[in-house]
Parts: structure tokens; C-alpha cells; sequence
């Protein structure tokens, strides 16, 4: 018999007890053991519901049952659940988490802890929902150095992003749809301005790299500012504008960026559509691996978070190497970082951006006769910034990759 | 110090080599411990080659030498693999292979041999090349019931069919060519008619069963009736023909089967092209995952047997539970299971079509008038069969998804 607790009874939490429940006997019969939910830690009561008789409002209760050999967190925030994921690994327990702010911030302490006190800090479904990906990166693609990983890791923007793309409107309205459809925050801040992406993407980079990347050294951008308009020049162009955490490796230096980014059909994450999520990674000898499938929703999440406890259970009383030193990884200022960039301008003709941009190929929308857009050759985001202010007039400018 | 030897040193086994050779210092912090090849064996000589003076001819002094903990085998064939794995695993050996037939045909024995022997028989490289997706389903998607897997499963096919679609081409010249390029075997049959992607399907089926799927029970039509007029109408509406692995739970039953399918662009294997592989895996709670990459090549396939080198060496002492069992599953007869149907007639009124097959709409290609297709309601095998047998003038059909 295994025992779980579960923290936080909310969509994930109470997603992982209907997992379980579900699909116990065979989830059973691949773990070899019993797997029994026998704690709920939620401040609220749940009369009626199937957990009613096992809920608890005391963390202590949880941590301080010799039974309990896993605990799955699913509460958000960042000081209670570090607390309790310290707490159960120095009882001994395992610690699933879906926090990616938490893996963020303390994931490599915590992989440490777990170590030395073997047990497992786990993490799957902090990144990329249901879809396998931390596994895989730590335990399938072990053979090679990852030299790149670009994801597109927030349903939400995804979602608004598809949305302007099929019906041509602006990005309030999207939005607004959006969080009357619950795809959305009532305060979307952290998805709209891609810290979301940011954080699963320092968790991905840290892994690719088995060091520290801090999330707080990855420049970010999100996708308020772009348009409608925006969207008429990626359909003229045959391009999709995509929210991406990127990590690429460049001659030894590492870089890390959260921006939109404009791609051709021809880009295997073109064709990942609302609130889809998809993560292309690049090893030196594998080539690109792709990853897709649900980056949110109850049941996909939850089913990520099980297969950390099936895992744990598998490994009790063994540690599984994670390779992720609490030693930080340095990255390289963003301003070498080469790209080329789609940009739209007010008011200025061929020669004035050619002469500082060299030979482009100008846009024109025609609707919009005051405008014209261009795409640049690879250049640095420093280079670009300079050439860029030489006009007071550029309305936008969108990476391309 | 982890001794592992290399059984065959053709494309693949050379890759492993390689791989190792070049994130050496990688791999060896990813394990724990130094990976050293100290033997390949091949009848041929490689003289000059970095593997010269670790070349034997005898495979007993690779079974025979207590040093050496893990054996990847890259060589075909089935028989003289199959006394190598029995041999390798008594003697306290793991054993990796990339061998879709051995494993397809001896799979269960082997991992139960393995599993009593306390070593391990591993296989991510024999479906998908450098995918991961056995390690994925076995130790990702463990909370699922896997009710449908459907898959790219061969390069060969998918890239002749690409190259038709783009280029209007027919299969033989498409072929010759895939053949000059060395992308296909001058002997083509195991991939064009699609006995390759037959073992690899079977292997996934096993997987998201946990029980044997005979290979040979499973329907397996190639793609060497698929013209370049099929094509005409594939473009016409919107469609795109794949060669698809399909396993699917129905209501309980089970079925399996190989078959060219026609798709649609919101399928998220659509843009599957040219040589690539795409697995897509259905959960009952984590919904649709998909996993795409280098279906074959040298190094992405040799990666995943080095990834299993990798997690043979940090379970050393341990055996990972693969859950394939020898007890066979029994597949439903193919016959009851339903598909929408694209069908070619000759010299065929929509009335007498209409009249066997209900309401359908006309496709006329235009330049060619003695013919039409049309798209038939979801139907059984079997009362396709039938409804196909009052008609002598059918062209040829190709399921739908």
C-alpha cells in the first residue's frame, strides 16, 4: 500500500483524486503496489464530494503520518508549498508538484534535498500540462547535448493568439472572450505578459543545461502589443505569430528569451492551435523532437501530476537522478542574440529604411496607406535597437525565426 | 566504469559509437559513472576506424566476459539476436536493441527474461528511430488508459508520399528515387508494404495494453496502390495521405491495422512530411499527446540506443518494469471496425452510387470524365466490403480520418 495526500482540492488537486479513482486498477497494476489517497489538505470543505472524510486543514497531520510515502501539490504560491515540499522530504516523502513558480525559484535546493534524503522531488506537470516533456528531456534524450529548446508553453496566449489569427480581432476583444470562457485570469498579467512562459522555460533551459537558469535573468515579452493589423501582415506573409520560450546554445553561449515570434508552415510548432502547447527540442545528434498535446485543463494536467506519484512509487527508497545543480548557468546578454525581425513603420519610404536596414522587400498591406512593413536580415537585438532608433516612427517589430 | 559492447557496426551500431564518442563527458555525468565501449562485434574488419582493436568476431567473448554489464545490438535479423539477447540476459547482461522484429516477434519473453534475471531488455531505438516514445508511454503516460495510438511509422513510406503530393510524381518514380537516395532498400517491401510499420505498431499496441499483439494479426495494406490521381483528389479536397499504425480500443474491442489514410490539416499529424515519424497517443485522461521526430538516420536512431545504454547503466542491480506480458491479446475482428471511405468508380451515375451507399456528394476531377470519387458515411469493414461488391468498376478506396 502507498499512501498519497494531496494539497490543494482545487482544478488540479481534485483532478488528481478523479485520476486515481478512475483508473485505479491500473494504475495499481503499474506501480505493482496499491495506490491509496488517504490525505486532502484543503481549507475548504467539500461535503458530499468523495473526499469529504479524508480532508484536512493541518499540514502537520500529512507530514507527520509515517504512512504517507507521497505527497502531490497542487496549491500554488510559492512560501507554504517550499515549506511543505522541505517538510515531507526531510520526513522521508516524495514531493510531486505541478508549482512551476516554485520549481522555478527552488526546484534545484529541492532536487538536492531529495538526494541526500532519497526521496524524489518531481515535476512533471509544471511544464507543457499533460504533455510528457520534463521525463523525457531528463531521461530519454540523456545521449545528447541540447542545443536548443523553443516552446510554445501558455495555453492561454496560444488560445488568444489563434483566436486573432482565424477571426482577425484585436486583442481586447480576444482576451475579453477568452476570460468569459475561464481560458483566462480575471488578472491575465502573468500569461498575457509571458511570465508564465518564463518560468517553463528557465525549468526546460535548467534541464537542458543541468544547471540553474534563473528565471529572473530571461528577458520576456508578451503579447499585448501585438495587433490586429499585426495578424493582417502575418496572413499576407503566410506566417503565424506564436508566444515563445526559447533557449538556444550559440557558440558556447546561452541564451534565453520569452517573445513573440513570427514562423512559416513549414516549422513543426506552426500548426499548434489554442490552447495546444508543443515544445520543439534540439539535441546534437537526436536532431528535433517535438512534444505536443494539452498545456492546461483539469484531467491533462493531473494525469502529469499521477505519473510523478506512479514514478515516486516505483522509486521509493531509490533517488532518480535529476541533473540540475543548484550551480547558476550564466547567460549571455540578450543583446548578441541574432534574429531577424518583421517590422511595420509610419510615414517612411524604401530608400529611408534601406539605408539603414540595407536591400528589403517592402509590404504593403494596402488597406493601410500611411504604413509599410519589412522583414530585416539576421541581426543582433543590439544592432537592431540602434538601427531601429533611427526612426521615430516604427509602430512594431516581431521576431522571425 | 560501465563496459558495453556493440553487436553489429553497420549504420546504426557505428552511430552508437559515435554518439558516445562525442558527448562522452556528457553521457558519463548523465549516468554517474564512465561508459566505455570495450567490444564490437562484426565479421567484417574496419581497418583505421577508431573501433579497430576492439573488433571481435565471436560473440561468447562478449557473453562470456564478466566486465561487461550492457549490450546494444544494432544488427538485424532474428534469430542469431535472439540467441544473443537469451544469452546476454543469463548471463546478468542488459540488453538494448533497436530490433523492430525481434522485438515485435520475442518482446514479452525477452522483458520477462529480464525481469528474472534482474537486468533489463530495452527498446526505445525499434519504433520511431530517435522519437522517444517507448520510455514515454512505459514511464510518462502510466495514469492513461491508452484507447487509441496512431502512427507515422516509416520514413521510406511517408517520404514517397510527400514527394507524390508536392510533385503530382507516380509511386514508381517517386520510389526509384527515394531508392538512388538511399532512402529506401532496393528490396522496398517490408516498407512499402508496410510490414515495418506493422512490427512497430504492434510494439505500441503491446505497450498500451500491456499484453502480446501478434504482429501477424494485424491487417496490413502498403502503399503501392496509391496514384498520383488518389493525389489529385487528396489536393482537391484539402486532404493528405499518410501510411498510419492504428490501434484503437472500442467499446472493449480491440483493433489494430496499417492502412493508407487520408487527413485533414487539423490533424495533428498532418504536417508530418518527407522522413520524419509522428505518434500520436490517446489517453483516457490526459487526451491527445504527440510525439514527432527523425523516424530513422543514423545518428537520431543511434541516440535512442544510447539513451537506453543510459538508463540500463543507472539501473544497474535493477530491473525497470515493462509492463508487456506474454498473455496474447486477442485482437476483434477487423471487419467490425468503421471508417469513412474515399472511393474511385468508373462509369458510375451518382444514382447507382446513391443507391448503395446513401447521400454522398461528387468529386469530379474535371480532366478525367469516365471516373468520380465520393466520400462514403462511417462504415464497417464489412459493409464496405459489401456495399464495394455491387459496384465492378471501383477504382481503388482509402480510409478517412
Amino acid at each position: 500500500m502507498i499512501n498519497v495526500a494531496v494539497l490543494g482540492y482545487g482544478t488540479v488537486g481534485s483532478g488528481v483524486v478523479e485520476v486515481i479513482n478512475t483508473n485505479n486498477e491500473l494504475i495499481n497494476k503499474r506501480v505493482g503496489d496499491t495506490v491509496k489517497i488517504k490525505y486532502v489538505l484543503d481549507l475548504r470543505d467539500f461535503p458530499g464530494d468523495v473526499v469529504e472524510n479524508i480532508l484536512v486543514k493541518d499540514y502537520d497531520v500529512i507530514v507527520n503520518d509515517p504512512e504517507v510515502s507521497i505527497i502531490a501539490e497542487a496549491m500554488g504560491g510559492i512560501d507554504f508549498p517550499y515549506e511543505c515540499a522541505k517538510k515531507a522530504i526531510a520526513a522521508g516523502k516524495s514531493y510531486c508538484t505541478s508549482n512551476k513558480e516554485l520549481v522555478a525559484k527552488h526546484g534545484p535546493e529541492l532536487i538536492k534535498l531529495a538526494k541526500e534524503n532519497n526521496v524524489n522531488f518531481l515535476f512533471e506537470a509544471s511544464v507543457g500540462g499533460g504533455i510528457p516533456v520534463i521525463r523525457p528531456i531528463n531521461e530519454s534524450l540523456t545521449p545528447d547535448d541540447i542545443v536548443e529548446v523553443v516552446g510554445i508553453l501558455n495555453g492561454t496566449t496560444n488560445y488568444i493568439l489563434s483566436k486573432m489569427a482565424k477571426e482577425g480581432s484585436d486583442f481586447d476583444t480576444v482576451l475579453k472572450r477568452a476570460q468569459d470562457l475561464g481560458y483566462a485570469e480575471r488578472n491575465p498579467e502573468a500569461d498575457v505578459e509571458g511570465y508564465d512562459a518564463c518560468r517553463k522555460i528557465a525549468i526546460l533551459s535548467s534541464l537542458a543545461t543541468g544547471k540553474y537558469v534563473n528565471f529572473e535573468d530571461i528577458k520576456t515579452e508578451g503579447i499585448t502589443k501585438i495587433t490586429d493589423v499585426d495578424f493582417k501582415y502575418a496572413n499576407l506573409l503566410g506566417l503565424s505569430v506564436k508566444l515563445f520560450g526559447r533557449f538556444k546554445k550559440v557558440d558556447g553561449k546561452y541564451f534565453a528569451m520569452v517573445s513573440p515570434v513570427m514562423i512559416d508552415k513549414t516549422h513543426p510548432l506552426y500548426s499548434v492551435e489554442d490552447v495546444k502547447n508543443g515544445i520543439l527540442v534540439r539535441g546534437n545528434m537526436v536532431g528535433d523532437v517535438m512534444f505536443y498535446g494539452s498545456g492546461a485543463g483539469k484531467l491533462p494536467t493531473a494525469s502529469a501530476v499521477v505519473s510523478d506519484i506512479v514514478e515516486a512509487a516505483r522509486a521509493i527508497g531509490r533517488n532518480i537522478n535529476i541533473i540540475m545543480s543548484d550551480e547558476k548557468l550564466e547567460l549571455s546578454d540578450i543583446s548578441e542574440f541574432e534574429s531577424r525581425f518583421f517590422v511595420r513603420v509610419k510615414n517612411a519610404d524604401k530608400d529611408a529604411i534601406e539605408s539603414v536596414f540595407g536591400d528589403v522587400e517592402i509590404i504593403n498591406l494596402g488597406e493601410i496607406d500611411d504604413e509599410v512593413g519589412f522583414i530585416t536580415r539576421s541581426m543582433t537585438e543590439k544592432a537592431f535597437a540602434e538601427a531601429e532608433s533611427k526612426f521615430d516612427n516604427v509602430i512594431t517589430r516581431i521576431r522571425i525565426m
